[in-house]
């Protein structure tokens, strides 16, 4: 299955969508302006937020992102029309496990998370038959965390991707579907798999190499000499993804093994090339490696 | 040697720096905007380009970034009181073979290359005895290159590093120093070693990923899905040096090769421990190394 135009849905996106009850697990960034979308729009009634962190419901609370604090999750989720998971995906297994049974007959569950096969699974696994799952990636992934940076327009002219299963309901897709059109997204369709192998290459591949040069220079400014003091615009540009949360990136790193050590490997591949041309001073083949990737980057933007 | 603050050239910076004569080496974004920088702080009387591209240098003369274009380097030089090398760094060593026997008794020799070890080496070589030449790196490179882009603005606020040499005279010295300050560069003043060592760190391992980036997932981008499409801010921000120019980055790996292979070697090693964090499915190691990074990345700015 490749990337698929959903036509069928020029209809269904006029119909306006309407949410009696939302909860919101994970009132973080991303979760958090997801909500004020709902309320920009006026797309939902009433907004609860749940978590493990009562602090960051609070705050949720105290600047207006919902209208209330689920007391524990399943509680929360018991008369949500819209369920969306939006903590870290590697909380998601402990987190349907336990509202699974408690979901009412016709919700919809939908997600934020960056990895998709692998949370499609378990998910799936865990929720009545009776519920939609439709499992989607906003990609507004920014360095700020947390929800005082949440806003309406974080979602704007940025993509996002919905990787339906087999078992996905239309008309609970066409739903989140319209939900992310009116946060102002660039709605694709597109199987999980191949979403997972675009991602591991474009967003999770950089991610794990920027860790990577921060390590290794970091080792280095142990001495008497702050080497960091000379980095320029390049080096902060580069490592500016490091500053992530690495709890965060750990989830999405393991859940995305497979695809994400091909992909090291492939760049361990064009280092050791590189390293090949430099070390052997070979400036004609070196010249013809960079200005491959020079030509790609620069038809990029 | 460590980082020196030059504090014995405090009274030599209010003396008013002016060359009768300039001739710029290579016309581009650096030498152009230097230029520019000469002519608004009224620092030089008649300033001649010079390089392989006679295009560029006309391009620089209808500019006003240049008064004349020398013909050929050799008639270029025997007039300048300042000789600025501003062409990519493999074309170094050709030049002064070229121009050392024609620069006049005390003329100053500078360079805004980016690795300073080699370079010294060769142009030291390669000059007469009465002329002084000065090694200094502009930390400004940009992936935008020529000289329309040329700015008298492009150094402000930005570093300058001078890397004397036991042969380097005070005043030549004191002279590029108070030009980069005009500049309205920070001037540190750094051994070349130490220079180098930094620089292969903050500065060209980054390029040497980014190149490498773009090859592993340009390969991927081959079929019939645009993974590049799907490429969010961070993988754009990631990969924006892999954009600069090729033949300046082949002579700066190959002029740099014991430090930057050694720098890659320590990239390749932090690398392949985050991958056998990922294989092993190793949650806390892998969030330690992960929270190393971050944390170091996040007191950078």
């Amino acid at each position: 299955m490749t990337i698929l135009e959903c036509f069928y849905f020029s209809i269904a996106s006029y119909t306006m969508i309407y949410f009696n009850n939302v909860t919101i697990i994970g009132v973080g960034l991303i979760g958090g302006s997801l909500a004020k979308v709902l309320k920009a729009k006026n797309l939902a009634g009433r907004i609860t937020g749940a978590g493990r962190s009562r602090e960051t419901l609070e705050q949720a609370l105290r600047l207006g992102v919902i209208d209330s604090m689920g007391q524990g999750s399943i509680h929360a989720v018991e008369k949500a029309d819209l369920v969306v998971l939006a903590s870290p995906v590697g909380a998601f297994e402990n987190i349907v496990l336990e509202i699974g049974p408690h979901l009412k007959a016709g919700a919809i569950l939908t997600d934020v998370g960056s990895v998709k096969g692998a949370l499609i699974k378990i998910i799936e696994n865990a929720i009545p038959p009776n519920t939609h799952y439709v499992p989607a990636h906003p990609i507004a992934g920014r360095e700020k965390t947390g929800v005082a940076e949440a806003t309406d327009t974080l979602f704007e002219r940025r993509r996002c991707i919905i990787t339906p299963t087999a078992r996905t309901d239309r008309a609970a897709l066409a739903a989140v579907r319209e939900l992310w059109v009116a946060a102002g997204a660039d709605v694709s369709i597109m199987d999980a798999e191949l979403h997972d192998k675009i991602f591991a290459a474009v967003s999770h591949l950089p991610h794990v190499a920027a860790f990577a040069m921060m390590s290794a220079v970091a080792e280095l400014n142990t001495g008497t000499e702050d080497y960091l003091q000379f980095s320029g615009a390049g080096f902060r540009d580069f490592t500016r993804i490091a500053a992530s949360s690495p709890e965060m990136w750990r989830d999405i790193c393991l859940m995305n093994k497979s695809n994400l050590v091909e992909m090291i490997d492939r760049y361990l591949h064009s280092l050791n090339q590189l390293k090949r041309d430099i070390e052997a001073g070979d400036g004609n083949r070196l010249e013809k490696h960079l200005k491959q990737a020079s030509d790609v980057r620069k038809g990029l933007d």
